[in-house]
């Protein structure tokens, strides 16, 4: 089938360069070969740098669900208490995860565009000593929020010393996350969000912390034991047949992101954000977000008065090739969402938030303010 | 990094086509969008012919082994008996995960080279009527045996009806394997194998007393839980983020797959392990499975004494570009392997084969019989 070339504006999958998706043709190779192990070497010892971790990153075979998966089953067992933190979806997803594999989960939901309350979570703490683990989500692309990880794990690691779980799917290499500075005790992403790579992998680190934690911990497991992926590892090796063409494609974007420089990578993206959000704002719409904690890869927008959303996006996408992403939950149809994370720059934005300002025009919508982009 | 273009004759991942892997750089797609929703449900129906099954077929982001945890994690509980009928190293690893779930699993180990015993499979399951499952390797890819798989279903359904869990990763899509005919409750493959696709997609398929079992089953699940992944196919979805490059190309390859037609495939499959084992003994040496169960996909063979089984297959790779695999487990350095499934034909493996002979020469090897390929 012929596949459309989008100007993709959905928080993952985001567009990724030509010469990474060149990366995932490149022909088979044998996954317990000296090729392999050069290959997931390089890519590992890259990851550290963006994961700001002295410890190993590894890559698994799976999406970024996968990941949060893996953060709970290695590191929990079953009847353990767990402070869940949730700012939206992918929030009430890693607690899920958590009950679906019988962790006792104490589930602090925070109001749908805002971020996680410091003083909130000192509070859930002190009130049960015997919580052992809080998941945190560090980026919620539900919501477009971002939740200040320093501060949260100054009271989670400094003043309760609790284990702390983070997806950072959303979040990693778009937004700064020093994972050994924060005191994080597991950091889980995603290919196909800021890495620039298509969707198919994901990785995640471990603490000394978690790995303690890993040594107790009686939850079924598996395909996502990190105890065999670092076995594995120290071999140049995966336990299980690794997806080996988005391996081809991380370790080109990740020679990208060295290349760029991590801190101009996070610049870019706070820059691309502010600029999304002034655009908008222009046109007379509303943000969804707290804007003390709007995220830098993925804005939400109230959608206006009087326009139906999902005719709205399917327009977009069949006049304009521009694929926006509609809200999620129970925000689905009040919201929709721009992602700005990954291979993007100020020209992908203009001509994405040209199409929405036609778009909505045609739908009948008359802003209050200036026209924007 | 430069890639090798290698005569890859691993028993997995095997070869790719060049359409397939030209598939593999497709743009990004909104996967909760129109064109994934094409892509799938077309990926769906057409695996459903190769599984010969009515019901639904399921993609799963993960290699071979995600799918044998998806097998036992959708039906089973903790504590549920179940026999495990293991002919080799990947006989042990569906035994392990059901294990690491906490299941009560009686291990048949069946000698490695041989095949599983229907007679033998009946008389366990009469000294233990408590048995809920029995899991069965249909190609044994460590050991190069094919089970029968339809006495043994026979047995496990027609008379005593318990679960049959099928690890297909090895045979489905090269070697018969009706699944609704053949009574299997859950078969679970994998792309990289007779698909012809790239690592990193597993593709499983539940009956209705599968799902019956799901209904009841307690295991720990949540990345490979089957009723989200059927709640989603429903609208053209995965639950979580799907691997869009490996849709990409199974899609490719399955239309390769009915354009040859599934009947010739098994043909082809049939003719090429022949060719090999002939070609094999024609240079004297000695075949490590049992001829009446050789399967059709890989062949074991002994390292001729005074070899250097992994000096002999390194020189193939540096010299020759062949790669072939080494033994696995206890058989490591004893046998090795030659893949012959997929996108493979007699040149590519009378090209190997020669190889091999000339290697084996060179490394002092004199065969008894007169020279082969």
């Amino acid at each position: 089938m012929e596949l459309p070339r989008h100007n993709l504006r959905t928080p993952g999958p985001t567009p990724c360069p030509e010469d990474v998706l060149d990366a995932m043709s490149g022909p088979m190779i044998n996954h317990r070969g000296p090729e392999f192990r050069e290959l997931i070497s390089g890519i590992s010892e890259k990851l550290k740098k963006v994961f700001g971790t002295e410890e190993d990153v590894f890559v698994l075979t799976a999406s970024g669900t996968g990941c949060l998966e893996a953060s709970i089953v290695n590191t929990l067992s079953p009847d353990d208490k767990v402070l869940a933190v949730s700012c939206g979806s992918f929030g009430d997803r890693f607690a899920s995860i958590a009950q679906a594999y019988g962790a006792d989960v104490t589930k602090m939901s925070v109001n749908w565009g805002k971020a996680a309350d410091p003083d909130a979570v000192r509070e859930a703490l002190a009130a049960d000593p015997g919580i052992k683990a809080v998941l945190i989500t560090h980026n919620e692309t539900s919501t477009g929020i971002t939740n200040d990880l320093q501060a949260l794990s100054k009271v989670i690691k400094d003043e309760f010393d609790k284990l702390l779980l983070v997806d950072a799917v959303s979040s990693l290499g778009c937004i700064p996350l020093p994972m050994d500075e924060w005191r994080c005790d597991v950091v889980g992403t995603a290919a196909q969000k800021g890495m620039m790579v298509p969707p198919g992998l994901g990785f995640i680190s471990m603490s000394a912390d978690a790995w303690a934690a890993y040594k107790t911990s009686t939850m079924g497991r598996f395909y996502f034991d990190l105890g065999a992926a670092q076995r594995y590892l120290r071999v140049g090796q995966t336990p299980w047949t690794p997806g080996l063409p988005m391996y081809y494609g991380v370790n080109v974007a990740l020679d990208r992101m060295m290349e760029e420089g991590l801190e101009q990578v996070y610049r870019r993206h706070a820059r691309l954000a502010d600029f999304t959000r002034e655009s908008l704002k222009a046109m007379g719409l509303s943000l969804f977000a707290d804007p003390d904690h709007a995220s830098d890869t993925v804005t939400a927008v109230w959608t206006p008065d009087g326009i139906d959303g999902t005719e709205l996006l399917e327009q977009l996408r069949v006049d304009d090739a521009v694929v926006l992403a509609e809200g999620q939950g129970k925000m689905e149809g009040r919201i929709f969402r721009i992602g700005h994370m990954g291979y993007v720059d100020e020209d992908d934005l203009r001509v994405a938030l040209v199409a929405l300002e036609r778009g909505l025009a045609k739908a009948g919508y008359r802003p209050v303010g200036a026209a924007g982009a």
